[in-house]
């Protein structure tokens, strides 16, 4: 089974795509897209949803594993980000692909075991998990791959009913989408 | 010319075309796609790009004109509000499209000539601009044409030096993006 993690972001969208057979994960690819500083908005959406779109199609993955994020800095860089994962949100749901959000917390609960981890610890534990030789870079694909590997972990079924349990406590519109078709 | 409206929203996103031969302005059409509200935030997603995508196909407008929002009323609806008008966005740069954006102020002032003026005076300025019978319903659809009707107005010689000068006051990252190829 392969998970397609995404770290979103209008400045650089972190992807990685990992592997498993249920006791053992690989990691496919992973990388960022990263959209010139001084790029009009519109074309930075443009090339975020381009190369997802490419990447997935690529990576033939069985479901995308999102970050999902509730609160910002502010309202306006909030606006900014919603933009980039809109369109990361669409390039996934267009491949007819399932879509499952988790909260930072749930992400570094399920890789480090401990919510309030730390950037690096969760990074250094990605490379374990994953049986890297160097850390994955730049640190938005450690993200995404740290968000494919929560997924992972969420359906073992030790984690499903914690995962399940965790979710029933936050009202969020959505957390988990399936293609009618799928 | 024709200029294509768009006031987003992930539950309703008006949209307004608007044709003008410099003097005299008609609608060309107007509605709003409506979400279900218990649909999945992703299916949302995908429905607006889609509708959006097909009717930017049918009108072949010159231009899309949207509104810009920079605040909201906290950082998880700016961030919900971001999603719609990011593939909204992306609809436009796809099509290969112009995009230019107006803030809520430039628009009444535009369409109404006060910045601060009321939804309803909007609404009924629309109406007398377009020629229309009826106000425009509903009133999303209303907004988009007065987004429309804004970008027409700044376009016009003794309008358009105002617009820029207002422009100007304001740090924003993008007002008006041209593909590169048009």
């Amino acid at each position: 089974m392969r998970i397609f993690g995404i770290d979103p972001g209008s400045d650089r969208t972190g992807y990685g795509c990992v592997e498993t057979d249920g006791s053992r994960h690989r990691i496919v690819l992973s990388g960022a897209i990263s959209t010139p500083a001084l790029a009009p908005f519109p074309e930075k959406l443009l090339r975020i949803h381009g190369r997802l779109e490419a990447l997935l199609a690529h990576c033939r993955p069985d479901c995308v594993a999102i970050e999902s994020l509730f609160y910002a800095a502010n309202a306006r860089s909030a606006l900014k980000l919603g933009h980039a994962r809109g369109v990361a949100v669409l390039a996934a749901v267009e491949a007819g692909l399932p879509v499952v959000e988790y909260t930072p917390a749930e992400i570094k609960r399920a890789v480090v075991g401990y919510g309030r981890a730390e950037k690096h610890q969760v990074q250094a534990m990605v490379k374990l998990i994953l049986g890297l030789a160097v850390l994955p870079s730049p640190h938005d694909a450690a993200d995404a791959l740290a968000v494919a590997i929560c997924h992972v972990h969420s359906m073992a079924p030790g984690c499903a009913a914690a995962a399940m349990a965790a979710r029933r406590t936050r009202a969020t519109s959505w957390r988990q989408y399936r293609p009618a078709r799928s």
